[in-house]
């Protein structure tokens, strides 16, 4: 416990961290690795809008919700989903207790890295290997194997963790919301046990903020106590209309801001812009082949297409990296 | 936007209301409605022991999460759930659109008001009814009719409404816990949606922050726009081993503090202190016929027997109404 004359003196020497009623004044610029361009624009003057009491705008501090995707919106989704790279080398690394994989599709094609098998295994496949590589532990379990490859797997294009092929821009976006009093939520088609290991550390966004796919749970008794058991069962993919399912289910509110990058995000864009009041909705275009990555319409891995269409009639902001981007990943960790 | 001088000028003044980062010293005696006894002495030699950095039960403040049973641990559950009377309530105001239910158990019991059928029916037919009552419209509808409900209902005891049958001494705990940097989850076997309705006006928990029983949902479109549709399959029935797996769905984290009152939050507390480190369970006893109700093994509503035995094996407190709290309601609203 603080006592008063502790937090005051604290906020003099800028001791006390930024919190939702302590909030810091934003620095000349809260979005330094924006450029000044319209989606940077559109950001400061609706959070202006409805954080500026006796705005028509106005929203009250406890419906400032704002939800983010995390693949290619938060962090770099390219050329695989991390989460999709992490279930493969998990099979490579369970092979030895699973024998019958090196005969099992898709396992087998893993196993192979035969790509064009992987390939027409399509979806269905992709969610047997997640549902192999994720359940019949425990979620503490699961947390661990998470964190042990996230410490060591790096990303193949900047050779560092994928912790750290977070995106600069949105970082800022993130603490600038924070710092206008909104609660930020990432809603993911990945899962949420998956994300919850390293978005406080990456993102400030603490468990109970983090919604995604979960699967069936089951408390029970283990040699170290109670614990709970993930079942190979989905209980939410929270992709697509499955978003909105999510943070209704998770959140309880209709969010006032929402961002995203691709198809799977239309849906949440769609409900959040859909409510009442000012809204506000932004795609991140990924148009920087030199920086990043340059696909849309046609990829596989974060495809942009329908809500591309969609993003002028809606109103929705689209941000182009390699034009409204200064920075893309924060600078490497010493 | 604040600016710091601004902050700096609020807090001097006292204006800034209290917050994770800016928390208030506690008054004198943050608990007064508590008595003297063990329980309360329990509650703040805790507090101090996990808030008090370099000591080694410190608990950073991120995971600093305390969890509360609803019915019976923060608002009077009998002599029926509140929820439960709502349900009934609404089977007679949806009758006429449900010409069926007069020859359909439940529902004719529910509408003759007989409740040897009632009890007949049993929790199948209770959940049959939570069901009908509850689902098959968008979430916004349910909470305009569970919010127009609590406007007009009363409790037949006390002949106030619902909201204000709280329980004074948990009101102060809840207040208590979250100057200490405590985030405060309601975990019920009530349904999430119903309670997300007013807890955030009568204990000062957030949506976002509620945990309970929850449907399948659906995105769909609607005359409106874009809605979520509850849909008459449960997805979660949050209650016994329900809870554990509830709080690892939505908060993520394994609870530091929980309390509870019947034998439903056996698992939520059995989860809760078998965590590594410090941890807290408490059970509120209803003990006082005169100012409450007195109940426990041999009730149907919330039934206390298996946890009542267990908690002086487990170290969970047990706080009785009639010798620990001095007072039970907050004064009548003017």
């Amino acid at each position: 416990m603080r006592l008063p004359v502790l937090v005051l003196a604290g906020l003099v020497a800028g001791l006390v961290p930024a919190g939702p009623a302590n909030t810091r004044p934003p620095a000349a610029d809260p979005l330094p690795s924006w450029n000044d361009t319209t989606p940077k624009r559109a950001i400061t003057e609706f959070v202006a809008r409805v954080t500026k009491e006796g705005s028509p705008d106005f929203v009250p501090p406890a419906e400032r919700v704002a939800t983010f995707d995390n693949d290619g919106t938060l962090w770099c989704e390219q050329p695989m989903y991390p989460e999709v790279v992490f279930a493969f080398d998990r099979v490579k690394a369970l092979a030895p207790k699973h024998p019958e994989w090196k005969d099992t599709e898709p396992f087998k094609a893993v196993l192979d890295g035969n790509h064009k098998a992987l390939a027409a295994a399509g979806a269905k496949g992709l969610s047997a290997v997640i549902a192999a590589t994720h359940t019949g532990l425990t979620v503490e379990e699961f947390r661990a194997a998470a964190a042990d490859w996230l410490a060591t797997a790096r990303h193949p294009k900047y050779d560092r963790p994928y912790t750290e092929c977070v995106y600069q821009p949105m970082l800022e976006l993130l603490a600038y919301l924070r710092a206008g009093g909104f609660k930020t939520f990432v809603v993911s088609g990945g899962t949420a046990e998956f994300i919850r290991v390293w978005a406080e550390k990456a993102y400030g966004v603490p468990p109970e903020q983090v919604v995604g796919t979960t699967f069936e749970l089951k408390y029970a008794d283990r040699p170290g106590g109670p614990a709970i058991v993930v079942e190979p069962r989905f209980d939410l993919v929270d992709d697509g209309a499955g978003k909105p399912v999510g943070i209704s289910r998770r959140i309880g509110r209709r969010p006032v801001m929402a961002f995203g990058n691709s198809d799977g995000d239309f849906e949440m864009l769609e409900y959040t812009t859909a409510g009442k009041g000012a809204r506000f909705g932004l795609v991140v275009h990924h148009t920087d082949a030199e920086r990043e990555y340059a696909y849309d319409r046609k990829s596989w891995v974060g495809r942009l297409d329908r809500a591309l269409d969609a993003a002028p009639k809606r109103g929705w902001v689209v941000a182009s990296i390699k034009d409204d981007w200064k920075t893309v990943f924060p600078p490497p960790k010493k």
